[in-house]
């Protein structure tokens, strides 16, 4: 199982520019990439979906939008190196399942068939559920489980502001909700820029910036380097 | 039909402080209130209920907590005046629905048998769906759809704050998501300290921030005064 796993895509150096070692290290020789824009909603999937053609031009490698596909099903089954870009997570989970493409998609990337790279809502949906993405929830998914490709909740976009005067919840409050309900199971809050990568049972956190962890009651900080998933 | 939506419920001033001359207003000379807690995550639901009925004591109500109410669809069914707290948005729904109370309570407020309070995931709920909650998908509420009083959407704690180095959503661009899927649903962003009061027909919007509307592509500000759902 190989994944690399993106907080974001954008930044000050260009659209995925500071990402593209790792995804050419990921592809490790693959050419040709099935990129699902469903996470996208304010823009139009044909450019979702040249972005980041264009940004994956200057490494060689090709990319095609699976909602251009006559049958998405079979796009999936062929794939070597599917791509998921972000957006809002609720709607790349609702395409994702009335497509019924979770199940094809989590069983090629465990059997090793197909790579894997995501950002943002991307990546939230490799965790067994999104029940820690930040994303309004726009449209009914049909049900929070996810592709459940880790064994561990990521929440995208990690940084506790506290803003003077703003009566909601910070970050870290919404993110102790969740570990209330559900206080066996991790979650990784990874900042801007970070990422992960994900090779068989190792994983490795990359990045400047430190990343949290929340468990049960608990949370800490870890840097970049193997990445324990704690218990 | 006569209802107080707060957009929250803390304050330099004190906890409802600001608010409770509108809750006496809307109370109109009933004193017991039903205290809905369940969006409550990280507090318990009895200290919730004791923050609200200390805050509620200097104007004379008496507050009661549904949690402990043994037949909790026979209070719903008695109350006159129903107070339905902030916290998580997708936790409260799940408790209404799981309890089979959305119905009875949306009844009983549209029959002008109770009057309703609420603030923050109070709020929110009185919308036709959560769509367009802030809040954490902590828990699968079983479908979005809640309890529909309002023709419109609320967004509380509405404030379109743009952080630096923030590579997520600001929140107009996730309400402008939630528009284009929905385009003809408009949705109130009702700033901190501000509320909407509707009696019957009559809708009017008190505070001192500006709120905004979102409907389509479009959004205007709009000050204190009535308040007119656009279409």
């Amino acid at each position: 199982m190989e994944l690399l796993l993106l907080s974001n895509s954008t930044s000050d150096d260009g659209y995925l520019v500071p990402a593209l070692d790792a995804i050419l290290e990921l592809a490790d020789g693959r050419q040709d990439a099935l990129f699902v824009p469903y996470a996208g909603v304010t823009r139009d999937w044909d450019d979702y979906t040249a972005q980041v053609r264009d940004a994956l031009a200057p490494v060689g490698i090709a990319v095609r939008g699976l909602h251009r596909e006559a049958d998405a099903r079979a796009a999936i089954d062929a794939a070597t190196l599917i791509i998921v870009g972000g957006g809002n997570t609720f709607r790349l989970l609702k395409c994702l399942r009335e497509q019924q493409l979770l199940e094809p998609i989590a069983q090629r990337v465990r059997a090793g068939a197909t790579r894997y790279v995501g950002w943002s809502a991307g990546s939230v949906i490799t965790s067994p559920t999104i029940r820690t993405t930040n994303d309004m929830p726009i449209v009914d998914p049909g049900g929070l489980d996810s592709l459940g490709l880790m064994p561990f909740q990521f929440n995208c976009h990690y940084f506790n502001l506290v803003v003077a005067g703003f009566r909601g919840e910070t970050r870290d409050q919404r993110l102790a909700e969740f570990t209330v309900l559900s206080p066996e199971m991790p979650v990784l809050g990874l900042p801007e820029g970070d990422w992960v990568r994900v090779s068989g049972e190792r994983r490795t956190l990359h990045g400047e910036h430190a990343a949290r962890w929340f468990l049960g009651e608990r949370t800490w900080d870890i840097t970049a380097g193997a990445l324990e998933v704690p218990r």
